[in-house]
Parts: structure tokens; sequence; C-alpha cells
């Protein structure tokens, strides 16, 4: 027997009692285990997620469940910023600033309700929380700080986040946008597209290669400089409810002020957009729970050869598909915002999480959509304008392929962006 | 603003100061979240599970793992229960009896590590413990307890299960075998088949309809009875390290004491199932993760084109997609695990995570052998051996359209199963 | 050797020597079969389909390509059917009547060029076609096919099919729609949804359960009846170029005149949907063809990482199983309409390709989709109009999972669309 | 209306009597296309298959039917390619030399056939026939044709054929075997790898690199040559009825008129595998056939929940989705073997149909596996068997994603193999 047999058994012996040991942890579990007492199956919560949060993450999650639920209509609406900042939903993580100190779990919670009305919404809050407060907070000043985050935090400036550009949507790197030191400050030229917020923003973050060393740097633009607009992209078939417009720069003259005088690099740049994606990786979970919701309900009620579509065994397996996945999705980003709290944060894990939640939240939402038959055609039932925003998630921020290949890297030390 | 209106939005603004309230605990947490520092990201566990182990599981996990590393080689052994009992790895989630005592989570981070060796061992030791040694301390009576479970403990004797029959796989409630009650005993008739260990098999829990009053019990069985036989089926294309056979009961007469007596109704039986299931929910991960492994080893070592495979675009996405769904699936049985511990569990969320883990295991190492081109063929590269394992255990323990259907079930309240 | 060995062998021995005689096909088989010649592949048909077309269908083909391409833009235009009524794509497979009597094969490849700008277009054009003109040629009375098929076919007026119900999509046969023969005619009752064409109809053919012996029959209604109205469906996600409505029925009074006398059960009102179907089964190739070409083109252009993204592996699987299925759905169609062509259908055949191709079309127009990343969400790249219209056609006119069950009835004999 | 408005319509109008011509045609048509007349749907030919072939082509599918159905079974038998040989399967498609000089259709139909009963009987008819017989019979001279031509036609003799190297699978221009030119021959050394055949062949054909011009060529090496070698490869976990082996060439001389004149280069190589693969493009569909007729007749006679299997919504799916399949894939095939044998084809052409065939048929394989359960696990149910051979076929002469970008340059001009 193993346990004889000279050293390497010694050695496999010598942590072998532990397993013994362990024994003196059992009773107190014995008695929580028998083997026939269960608790009741929770549809909306399969796997408790509830047990695993602090009761201060809760009451945040209620405060913006009830909130989402009873004033947020999936269309456009000026006061929403505003409404979130006095329930201190914006930039929550932030200390200090009027802002509420909160987990970044508690932020993960707060876009899942938000996105369970409609992506747009959690777009317009995450542009605001993460991209704006959070880079403000992080490579600003403290006359910088004080000046933009206790309003943004209350909503009542708005502000844009301007990094992609129209011919480097995933490529960054390719930035063509340039700041040229001048007299006193810096001139701006360049273009940005497909920018949430722009066309009401107040405040804009704009990333740009510095012309005297190459390096790209963040510069905060107010509303109403010369040379400086943000119109609307027309047209848009998702994310109805949030606007979204370029940025065009023409000489832009800026003080020597606007510079984010911390931000060093597309680094700086990359930290903002893992915040606002490990936002998304929950708020894409949020919405598919409402397709769920939404679908299973239908097919509950209702009935084709005189039977509820909930009993055929092809449309509960598309609602047990799609549930499982939520319960797996969520219980990944709470450890991601565990972890992110704990600062023990690999940057690749919130590529995990983005690219997973959002790929899997697509998938699902479009099977449970069939399950509306011919009215998946029709906006009313609203799972079909989830799936519209679902696309749009799936692929900004990082589309799917792009965390592929950065995960790739993480996995085998190869880069293939490029192959 | 919302606050400033009236009763609906007090309620609201007295849930909001919780989100203020939080910057409390803001300071700790803050130091610890800088935008710039990071930790490595492991390729081995993406999403740090490690960091919610326990001192204790860690130890046992790595107890385990050291010892199907150097000992356990892909083919049968008779020895194996014996050394895995050596360890304490048998029954391990018992207390007394020589039994480790240990958690739910300890005994499922053991079945990942024996079955990223091979799924056969992890079959061979998940019937000797939860369906086995499991029912006996459940159902048993004290001196069921002390004759079996020591010596099942040490792996001294070997168990085995019998429910499933030959026409009833996913449909236990048709079990034909019955028990009629005689003077001082009982006698049993019926057969049982794809029984894991029962060629080997020392003693049989067989599960029964009684005729006196058509309830389904737990029986012990000695091998060495008459009217008992056991014999092995051949030719199996999976599980090869693994023992299975048919059990045929003729006539074969037990004492009184033979009965389980807490035995009550298939629930008991599925209880044993439950045990057994969440082990495999962390095994089938510890397969996916040595096909991983393996194919990723070739990948960085196998050129074509002047360049590793590793480096290209379509191979990376294999290996990230399989190893997103351990990173997943595993924090998704850790947390059946936890709340089983605490006896805050529901039988779907066993269900669930079966269902789910085995399913992503089975569809990613097809995928991940795909990375072997032409050498997928040989069994000297181990994938193809953990797929074809995978495709056992994918439909063992309830089929993956039968978890889906008991899940469908807890969703919509109507039962489908024979729709 | 098995020629030489008893009667069995004999058997086979006289039907071998066919292979031996083949060779006299050989000579000229053999001049064009040299291993080293090819011809070029060519990327938009990759398996040379317009080898198995008539000079005659090409003909039909390029004439409606060539309207389409030029003259359709994927907005609402009144005029359409009668232009497409002036070239004789309406109602083309009927003879007489200024019908064009063409092949149903040709039929399919005007509906792939209808659809390859917009589904709507097609929708508009099938309902006209196969379910008012073909009903009333096949079921009509003379006077019926004069009064009406002249000028349907010019596209002089419009036509609308009202069979599905508010509560009935899958299952006609629950229709609640009521036809009561009163003095000299009929009063019709009920209500119909997700009407094509309705809101622009001027004639309907309404399909109702005859109280006097409950069998379904269909009858001609024309617009401005008292009690009719046919408001349309607003805020439709999808089928945008397309007017869709309800019709609702209260107490409409007709003559006898009106009855389709020759319609006999739900059967005849079926045989429309399979010529519906059948065109169906050809568009959605046309519209994933638009897609494919469009994210072609764009991953040509577009750079990211200094490199076109048609030069990433990733990018180039999409096209290519995109691309695959065309050819694959294609092939079929054609089968399927020469078949019928040739009075050898079997409606299943039309529930596979339906079936088949729809579902082929949406999985891979939304993978396409994603080529283009951000600029997905944009409606000027088409793509994203072509993915909701084929979520669309994936459902109606029976379900992706109805015709499965249509098919799996044909496999099994066993009917299971209430399991 | 479009008719009347100048030049572009005038050339519209003058296409559109096209359509109104083809009136013509529709009486005969008309006759036959009434719209309540049908054939019944074949489950086993869905689209009519048959209906495209040849009368000598169904004689020819029927006697390779009756042999493989009565004769093979699914174990290695040497004497197999002898009854092949005596009824004219082998190398079917050559003119002369013994050979039955058949269509490349005839020859996809015996492939199915035989593949029907197991992918390694088709594999070793394979290699006979395009491997070895082709390229004789296309760059061989006549003392070569006259040689071995007829022996081969006959089974008398067994080929094999080496390309495939161990460090070079899916890139043979990296070819490391070469060829020396001596006095009066040449000198061959190298070594090649999973060669189907070797262990038992008369005659190989090896490619070999020239050293003289460093191209690429064939030679002919018989069995018994001092240094040459190919010992079997032992246990395969798929295609076990034929057999694999290495090819070792140690010095290996060999006379002037074992080089195969016309081979120029490795296109003449390509051109071998692009025959067999056009043959495996029908087999697996006839291997996927098999597990389809039988998961049927399992699911009609297994009863849980006490009705048949096959009466469940998700076991209809999975046999109706299979099915699907086969009467695409088929038609595919039939279409580039017609191309083929007229001499129109594209080389893409067999990449698309095999890379298409052989992953739907791997996929579809695995899904209709599970119908099974448990019992998926044994061998005696076959479909294990079918499965474990896909994995092969769907990697083994170009890879599933290798293919993938032969089609992809073929789309966009780009080259993405090393990318």
């Amino acid at each position: 027997m193993l346990a004889l047999q000279g050293s390497q058994t010694v050695r496999l012996a010598s942590v072998a009692p532990c397993l013994r040991g362990a024994a003196r942890l059992a009773p107190r579990l014995a008695s929580s285990r028998s083997a026939s007492t269960f608790v009741k199956f929770d549809r909306e919560d399969p796997l408790n997620l509830e047990s695993l949060l602090t009761e201060e993450e809760v009451a945040i999650r209620d405060t913006a469940r009830e909130y989402c639920q009873e004033k947020l209509l999936p269309q456009w609406d000026g006061d929403i910023l505003k409404e979130m900042g006095s329930l201190g939903l914006l930039g929550p993580t932030i200390s200090g600033y009027g802002c509420a100190g909160t987990s970044y779990v508690a932020y993960g919670l707060i876009a899942r309700e938000v996105e369970r009305i409609d992506s747009g919404y959690r777009s317009t809050a995450s542009v605001q929380s993460s991209l704006v407060m959070h880079p403000i907070n992080e490579f600003g000043t403290d006359a910088q700080k004080e000046k933009y985050l206790p309003r943004l935090a209350k909503g009542e400036i708005v502000g844009a986040f301007g990094l992609t550009e129209p011919n480097h949507g995933s490529d960054p790197a390719g930035m063509e946008t340039v700041a040229e030191e001048v007299d006193g400050g810096f001139i701006i030229n360049g273009s940005k597209t497909w920018i949430t917020n722009a066309p009401a923003a107040d405040v804009f973050v704009i990333w740009a290669r510095c012309k005297w060393d190459n390096k790209v740097r963040g510069f905060l633009l107010d509303k109403g400089l010369k040379g400086l607009s943000a119109p609307a992209i027309k047209n848009k078939v998702a994310l109805r409810v949030s606007l979204t417009g370029s940025i065009f720069m023409d000489n832009v003259r800026i003080a020597q002020d606007a510079l984010l005088p911390k931000s060093k690099g597309l680094g700086s740049a990359f930290s903002c957009l893992n915040s606002a994606r490990f936002g998304i990786s929950w708020g894409v979970m949020g919405s598919l729970e409402d397709c769920i919701d939404r679908t299973r309900a239908y097919a509950l009620e209702r009935h084709q050869f005189k039977r509820p579509l909930a009993s055929f065994q092809l449309v509960q397996k598309k609602l047990v598909d799609a549930q499982t996945e939520v319960s797996l999705g969520l219980l990944a980003s709470l450890q991601v915002g565990r972890l992110k709290d704990a600062g023990k944060l690999a940057p690749e894990m919130i590529s995990m999480v983005k690219r997973n939640n959002c790929g899997k939240a697509l998938q699902h939402s479009r099977v449970v959509l069939d399950i509306l038959g011919g009215n998946a055609a029709s906006d009313e039932y609203h799972v079909g304008r989830h799936v519209a925003n679902l696309q749009v998630t799936n692929t900004y921020e990082g589309t799917n392929d792009i965390h592929a290949l950065i995960l790739g890297k993480a996995m085998t030390d190869i880069q293939a962006f490029a192959n």
C-alpha cells in the first residue's frame, strides 16, 4: 500500500492527515447536510448569488433595481443621469467628491439592474462612471477632480470618452488624433467616432498622440470650444435610448490645465476601458435575464396545440440554456469584482468575463427570442430590442475576437492580432 | 430631481444613503485598487479559484493531485481504491468510520484531480464514495455502518450501486427489480446494467421495488450470494480504466438486516445520485483541463508553415473558449459545494452544474482535439481518450436532455419529460 | 473470390458487368477529365449553380437582378408591385391571365434577386404571387380568375392573405374566424394578425371555419366592405419596407361568389403556404449572399493592425462558412423546384429547405455581421437590416421548430407537435 | 410605370418578354403541378437524389450497397480488396486496364456505400483507387500502367500513398524526403507517417523532393526493397478496420523506371488528394446515414416514461438536423461530381464539399449518438465507432481549418495559412 512505500509516500502520508483532521469541522457541517433536506430552487437566482453579496451590496442592488424598474423606460430621457446621480449610482466606486465609494461588485450590480431595462442606459452610465469620472479621478489633478467630479456624480453634467477613431476600432495604437504643444497650452486635431453620450456631453475626455514625445495622453475638453463639434449618429438600429456621435476636432485650442497629467500612454486609456468592460460583463447578464423573464412569461401564457408553449421540450431547453449561462456569467463577474476590489486583478480576467458574458448574452437572447415566434418582430415584446443592443455590446470595447486573441496571448505567449 | 418628488422617491431616498455610507469602507479598498497595478494572469487558474479555497482544501487538493499525477496511469489497476483509501480520498465527506469528514468542496477538488487523469478512475471513486458509502451512512443502521464503512473507506472492499435497469435509463420510476418479503428476510429478482465497479464489487447497493407496499428501497447484497452474478461488459469504447458490468439477481435470498432501513422511495436513491453528480461536475472540468494542457503544449511545439500552431488565430480561439468554460464551470461547482456544505442546496442546482460542466467538457474537448490534426487518432496523445470518456459522463447519471427538463420544470412548473 | 461462390454471388456477379460496361461511356468523359485542367473558382457561385439552369431561367434571373439592383431601394415604395408586374415577376408560374407561366425554379430565382435587396420586398411579392394569385388560380372560378388575376399580375391591385390569428400562429387548426351562411351569401367574423400587405390590400384571401360543416374555406373580400378594417402594425423592427397589419372582420357580409369553391379544408391554405415557403427558401439565400458580399468588401477595405481584416483567419472562416451554406442551400432549393415542376414534390421537402435555408441564413448573417465590428450598429452597412429581416423569415410561415417537428413526423411517423 | 421610362427601362422591357414567352412551356408543366397531388416523402432520400442519377449509376450503387451490406463487417479482413476488385469497385473511373470506366459520380456512390459500413473500408479503397491507381494512370508510363493497374484493379495487390511526413501534416511543401539521382536510378531517403494500407502494401507511391532540381515527384516502390519498411501504427482509436503505418526509407535504391515521369511538383500529388477528397465527401455522408438509421431505429424501439424516445421533441430535432445535412451534402457532392465529369471542376469546390460533409458528418453523428444514452458507450450499437472514424476523416486529407483557409483564399485572394 502506498503509505508504506518509502520517501515519496512519506511525503504524501504527511499531507494525508489533513483529510482526517478535517473531520473536526464535520459536526457542524454534518448537522446541516442531511441528504433529505433541500431548499427550494429559485429560478431567478439558481445558484444563490445573493448569498455571496454583502448586506450593503444587496441594499445598493435593491435601490438600483427599484429605480430602474419604476423609472427607466426604454426611450431616451435627458434627466436620467440626474436621477441616477441623485441616487448615488454614478461613479459609485470613487471615494469622496460626493461619490459613494462602493465596492466594484456593487458597481457591477448597478450595471446589471440598469441594463435589465436597456443596454443603452447602461452605456450612458458606464461612460459617465468608468470612462469619464474614473480617468479624472485616476489621472487628474486635485483641481480637475474638484471641478468635474461632484457635478458628474450628480449627473448635472454629462461626460464622453473619445478614444475610438474611424480607422482604428480594434487597434487604438494606430491613433491619428494629435496634440501639439503651443504657447500656454495645446492644439488638438483629429476625429473620433461611435462615441456614446457625445452629442449631449459637457466634457470630453480626449485621447491624443502628443507630438513632442509620441506618447498618448488624455485631455479634458469642454463643450463649446472653438473647432470642437460632436454631431449625433442617426439611424442607429440599437442602443436607441443612448446618444452616440462623432467628435471632430479642428485646431481646438486648450490650456495647459486641460491635460490629465498622470495619464501615460495607451495603458491609461485601457485602464478606463477595463473598468467599463467589467461593468458591461454584469450589465449584459441583466439584459439576458430580462429576455428570459419575458419569454418565459410569454411561453406560460401562450398556447399552441392546446398546451402552453412552456410545456414543449424545445422551449424549455431554450430557457434552461439561457438561465444556466446567466448563473455562470454572474458568478464569474462576481469573482472578478472581488479580485478587483482586493487588488488581485489581471486585466485578462476582464477580457474573459467581458467576452464570455457578452457572447453568451447575445447568443441566448437570440435563442429565446425565437420563443416569441412571429411576435418577435414587434417592439412591444422588448426582447428584439435587447437582441439588437446585445449585438453592439458584443463588439464595442473590444470585439469578441479581439478578446479571444488577448486571452490567446495570455495562454500561449504568442500575439496573433495581426495573424 | 427624483429625491425631492414625493412618497415613492422618499422610499428610494431612504435607501440611497447606503451608497454614500458605503464610502466608509472605501479607504481600505481604495489603497489596493490603483488602476495601474495588476497581478499576472495565471492561465491555469484564470479567475483565481484558488483564492476561494480554504487552506485545508488546498492541502487536500494538493495531496490528491500529487497522488494522481504520480501514481495513476490510464489503465485499470485493482489497487487503486486501496491507494486512494490510504490517502483518505474515499468517502471523504463522511464523519467517523475512518473517513476524513471534509467539506463537499474538498470532495469536488479530489474528483477534479482524479479525473484529470481519467474519467474512469473518478467513476470508480465516485461510486465507492457517493453511491455506496453515502447511502450506507445516510440510510443504514449503526451495525451496517460499522460493518462496511471502514473497509470501504480504506479501499479494502469495493462497492457497486445497482439502480439503472436495461429498460429504464432515464426513468428509474419504471423499475422492474422486486423485493419480496419471506420468512426472516427477502428475495430479490431483477437485473441491472451499466453498473460501474460491478465485476469487482464485494458489496452491492441494490434498489428494488418492495412488493408489499410498492415502495423502492435499498438493500445491501454481498458478493457470492446464490443467484447473484455480475459479469463484465466487454468492448467498452470509453472509461476503459474502470470496470462496468451487469448485475443479475435470480431469487437472491438475503436476511432482514440487508435492508437499508432509512431508505424511503426513489428519493433516497436520487440523493446518492445527486452527491455523485456533484463530484462529476468537478471531475469533468479536470478532464477538460488536461485536454487543454496537452493540446496547448502540442500547439506550441508543433510547427506548420514555419510557425507554431499556437500562433494561429483559429487555434488560439479553440484554447481560449475551452479555458473560459473551465473557469466558469469550476466557479459554479464551487458555489454549489459551498451551498451544499451550508445546507442550502436545491437539487436542481446540481442538475445545472452536472449538465453544464459535462456538456461543455465534451464540447470543448472535441474542439481542442482538432488541434492535434491527424495525431488525434493516436491514443498516445491522450485527448481522444478523454473525449471518449466525456461522451459517457455527459449521458450517465442523467443525460444532458434529462437535466434540461429537470431544470425546465423548475423554471416553468411544467413537467415535460414525456412530452 | 466472391464472384465464384454460389447463388448470392451469382446475383452480384450479374450486376457487376454494368461497371465494366460503363467503360463504353468513358472515352468522351476521359478526354475532358485530365487531372491538371481546372476551371477557376467563382466565389459568387462556388458550385456552379448556373450550369444547372436553363437559358430561359438565366434570362429571367438576369431581368430580376437588373431590376432589383437598379430600382429597389430598402425603403417602402408603393409602386414596387406595379414595377414588378410590368416585368412579369408576379404570379410568374401561372399560365394565362397575363402571367408568364415560368417554372417554379424561375420563381425561386426571382425571389432570390428580390430578397438580395430586402426580405420585405420579397415578402410583398410572395404574398401577391403565392398567397393570393395562387389560391385564386387553384381554387377559384373562371370568373374570379378573370376578375382578379390580370390586375394582380400587373400589380395594379394588391392582395393579402388572412390565415394567421392572434392566438394561433403555429397551429392554424385552432382557427376562430367563422363564416356563416346567410341569404345569398355569408357573414364573416374574426380577426387575423401579422398579415403582410394588409394595410395596402385591395383584396383579401380570408380563411374561415364554415359553421355549417366545420370545414375551413377561403373567401375573397374586397377592400371597403362594411365591418372590414386592416390597420397597420407600427414599430416593426424588421421587414420595414413591407407593410404589415391586422385584419378585423365584424359581421362582414359577402356574396355567394366570394367563396373560393375548390378550397377544401386547411390543406388548401397549406398548399399556398408551401408555394410561398418554397420562394422563401430561395429568397433568404439571396439575402445572405448580400451579407457576404458586403462584409467581404468591408473586410478587404478595412485595415486593423496594418492588414486588411480579410487576411485574418477568424474573418476568413466566417465568410467561408456562410458561402458554403449558400452554395448548399441553393442546390437544395433548385432540386425541390425541379421536383415541384415535375410533379414529384413531397410537402416535407419544402419544410426541409424552408427550415434549413432560413435557419442558416439567419445564423450566418449574424456571424458575418460581426465582421463589421462597431459599424454593425449602423444602418448604412445594410447587414444589420438583413439580420433583423432574417429573424422574421425564420419564424414566419412555420417556425424553425415547427418544421423540425413536421420533418420529425415524416422520419418517425410520430407527431410531436404538442409534446 | 417602369416600362415607359426611357432607355434603361427599354432594356429591361426587352428582356421581360422572356418571362411571358416562357408560358409556352407551361401546358406540360401545369398538368403535373396540381396543388393537391404530392408524392410520399422518402425519409431515406428526402430530396429525391435518386432522380438525379443515371440508370447505370443506380445499378452501380445497388451493386456496391448489396455487397457492402452483405459482406462487409466492421473488422479488418485482408480479402476485402479482392472482393471489391472482383465487383469492379476499385479504380472505377479509369478506362481500360480492367477498370470499369465509370463516372466520378458513380465513384462517389460506391464510396458512400462502403463508408456506410465503416470509414476504414472506404479509406482502404480510396487509397487504392484515388491515391495509387489514379497517379499511375495519370503520371505513369504505359509500362507502369500495364504492370500495376490490372492487378490493383482486381485487388490482387495493395497500394499505399506516401505523402504526409511526421512534421508536415497540413503543409506538404515542407517535405523532407529526398530523391537523389545515381547511376541508373535513384536513392530515396525519408519517412512518412499515418499512411493507410502501408503495412499490407505491395506497392508504394512515394513523393520525394528531387535533389537535382528541388521539385517534388512521385516514385513507385515495391515491397521488399532494401531499406524500406512499413510498420503498423498500433492502438488506433479509429479506423480500426483499416491498416495504418509509417514508411521508413533508408537509402532505398530504385531503378530509373520507378519514376512517375509525368508527375511534376506537388500539384500532381494534390490532384490525387483531390480525387480522394471527392470520394470522402460522399463516403462520410454514408457513415452519417448509418448513424441516423441506427439511432432512429433505437429511438422507435426504446421506451422511457412509457413512450418511445422517437416521440420526444428533443430526439426528433436531432434526427431531422442530421438528415437535412445528409440531403444537402449529397446534392453538393453530386454537383461537384457532375462538374468533374464534365471537366468543369475548380479544386476549391472539392475543398468545400470535403470540409462541409466531413464537418457535418462528425457534428451530427455526435448529436445522434446522444440518443443512445448510456448505450452510446457500447460498441454493439456501432454509432460510437462511426463517430470515432469521422473524427479522423474530418482531419485527414486536409483538416477542416485548412480547407477553410483554402476557400478563404479563393474568396479574398489573401493567403492566411500562416496567419
